[in-house]
């Protein structure tokens, strides 16, 4: 069902966990499965230079999070913004049709982490 | 969200991984969340002596299955095909209600596993 790139993130999933003072925080519960997601950012000169996450949803939430977190840092808050959720899934090799809303708490959780830091700037 | 019980299960499940040699395997796929679940068992004299589980799925079916199979380890296979998914989730101090398919999940692959193992015996 899942390939090998999503297998591999989930079970060793990249920057898990949270930002002391992180410049932005956002948090997305999903409607359709009712997971949650929480994502830091650290960001320094319009740059996100660090992005930790926390979910407790499902592995493909974790696959998702871990290479849209990865795609992220290093890019200036306008790049970031425009990393699209079809980006994220085509990053991880493609996600099995059911399971496309859980890489989806990974895109708003990362959208609304970049408005928390574009409101308190 | 979550009450404490189900966010302890979560953070430190019991009964995680495979049985080599198992006496029964079930596996289990969600058709809500495209999740799956598989569980081993391992019997004596009817008894089951121990249990294992392996998923891709949420927390909640993590915790789930975290009670779930506590709750199995000990019964006999009678007394376990007649635990209930309800049984499994007030074990737990309930779930919200978007997350019950989740426990289903649980519940369906134990049952899965004790039919596995009556077909063999
Ligand atoms: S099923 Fe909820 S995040 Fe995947």
């Amino acid at each position: 069902m899942y390939n090998d790139k999503v297998m591999d993130h989930f079970m060793n999933p990249h920057n898990v966990g949270e930002i002391q003072g992180a410049d932005g925080s956002g948090t997305y519960g999903s409607p359709v499965c009712g997971d949650m997601m929480k994502i830091d950012i650290k960001v320094e000169n319009d740059v996100i230079k660090d992005a930790k996450f926390k979910t407790f949803g499902c592995g493909s939430a974790i696959a998702s999070s871990s290479v849209a977190t990865d795609m992220i840092i290093g890019l200036t808050i306008d790049e970031a913004l425009a990393v699209t959720n079809k980006q994220i899934i085509d990053e991880l090799g493609g996600l099995p049709a059911i399971k496309i809303h859980c890489s989806v708490l990974a895109d708003h959780a990362i959208k609304s982490a970049i408005y928390d830091y574009a409101q308190k700037n």
